[in-house]
């Protein structure tokens, strides 16, 4: 039985890889409506081979449309996303509009799947950075358990779309000409150059918004409060995969071999953890790939208690950190 | 008293840094030898406004020199630095080839200078994320003490050399142009890219050169081998600042205050912590500066026990990281 499908936000970044991952998993897609802001309106987008005209969305966007998948921000999500579900639709919202809300299932289909039944018209899709670090923290917290995760990541122009991604290259071309480095989208020059991520700070906690998901939104899909997480997010001058730097304590003694086997194993994750080659995940390598990359699984240096694990994880920020995932919890519905 | 100097290395890039950072300082440098491999050998090179030939190194080319400022790759310090130092000189060496010599004092002058007198003619110049890390955790060691550190890296081309430096530039371009990348100096491509620290890596442990210089140094600047260390050293797209996601685990409760008053206060450290601006250290802003940069200064996020900290370092990697840091010592003598 086909479905009839919405993309809103559909010429963005994440919109984008949404069609060719729609097209490459052969979902079995009925009607395709391409959605977007007036500004985008008029546009045209290939779908296998057919062209799309894009139109602007409005509250009747939604008629006879069965899965619309939101990726257009959290204030169009606020709006539109409720206007969706009265007019029938399952809505996967990519925004952070919803995630926190104890009515909407927040969900990673090969973590937690069954939350998917749960839902009241609206799934939201987690934040990149947090899917990517549970793709590698998942198969090792259902071994022995995990107390403590700390984070460190090295994330990409991509998390803060299209826009963003350009003015990367922009940037980086000004910056080797010599000439005035553009920062229209990106707060400061990301080119040859690393910042702590630039979403808004809690001035009493000193975290910002990006690491308070990753905090909240593990706790919520795990369905576990208990870890106590402490993450770091920057950027850095890469487009579109993310790598992350991650320390776990765990609950027992963990053995590296155990843990790379129960990671080969996970749907979605591919262990590149070579020492003698010195060969480990590379956000250039991983780019337009759908799996999560592990490497440098070990154990802490010069611990006695066997219980400390770090890793070194990529993922494509624009397909399992956004694109990829949504279209696994419509394939779920 | 004036003494004569050498530097060895003089054209790579630690070398030019040490004649500025020996010209800015106002160093008391009487002759000047600048010398390097014979195929650098008669090029010139301008100090204090006068023209130095650059000699090409030999058995015979410490007469008459007092200080030798060695940065030429440790098969270079393993040879020439005893023949400088049977020729009279005190050797500063920025290779690792006598860092863990029980014999030779390991310094950062604001950390441990006394040690310095203990030298038998050779003091090694500690690396350079070994030296950006402590600047930054001394102040709250002192404070504290410190238990256990959990550091993930991101490193600038410079610690490669300057053609690595180069070759970050070249890549960049060709990426840009989209012709073919070239990676004759480093291992992989850097530019857009982030990948683990190409060290030597021990298979068994899974740590390469990088991080196990991180936590061996640390325990011998320290003299406290106590201290557990959990580096993980990492290479991003930026051209000669490196930053450090630093995790402390104290020996008491700390206070946020009270360690960025610590750090304010220490020479060579720069507090830049602004919370509501989302303001922090960023390695393209501190190239080319003396100071050591330290931002984030934040309690572990939900950590209830009040002796986990974080922080953000910046430091220029030929400054403080190598050059500086040499002349620093120098200094001492």
């Amino acid at each position: 039985m086909s479905k009839n499908y919405a993309v809103v936000g559909a010429t963005g970044a994440v919109g984008v890889e949404i069609l060719k991952v729609l097209e490459n998993r052969n979902v079995d897609v009925g009607q395709l409506k391409l959605l977007a802001s007036p500004r985008s309106a008029g546009k045209t987008m290939t779908f296998r081979g057919k062209e799309y005209t894009v139109e602007a969305l409005s509250e009747d966007s939604f008629h006879d449309v069965q899965v619309a998948l939101f990726s257009a921000g959290g204030s169009i999500s606020k709006q539109y996303g409720p206007v969706a579900v009265s007019s029938g639709c399952v809505v996967v919202d990519n925004s952070s509009a919803f995630r926190m809300d104890p009515e909407v299932p927040l969900v990673v289909p090969e973590i937690n799947p069954e939350a998917v039944k749960l839902h009241k018209g609206i799934i939201a899709n987690p934040n990149c950075s947090t899917i990517i670090l549970l793709m590698a923290v998942y198969p090792i917290y259902k071994l022995y358990g995990v107390k403590k995760i700390i984070v460190s990541t090295y994330q990409a122009a991509s998390g803060a779309g299209a826009a963003a991604m350009q003015e990367l290259e922009d940037q980086a071309k000004a910056h080797l000409a010599g000439t005035e480095v553009p920062t229209n989208i990106l707060p400061h020059q990301l080119a040859f150059n690393v910042f702590s991520h630039n979403s808004s700070m809690d001035p009493e906690s000193g975290y910002n918004q990006e690491e308070v998901k990753m905090v909240k939104e593990t706790h919520k899909i795990l369905g576990d409060a208990n870890i106590a997480i402490a993450p770091t997010c920057v950027r850095v001058s890469t487009f579109r995969a993310h790598a992350e730097s991650i320390h776990l304590e765990l609950r027992e003694k963990g053995d590296v071999e155990k843990m790379r086997e129960a990671l080969a194993a996970f749907p979605g994750v591919k262990v590149l953890d070579n020492r003698q080659a010195n060969r480990f995940p590379m956000p250039l390598e991983v780019s337009g790939k759908d799996d999560v990359y592990v490497g440098r699984v070990r154990m802490d240096y010069d611990d006695q208690s066997g219980t400390n694990v770090q890793l070194f994880v990529v993922g494509d920020q624009l397909l399992k950190g956004a694109a990829l995932n949504a279209v696994q919890i419509a394939e779920l519905l």
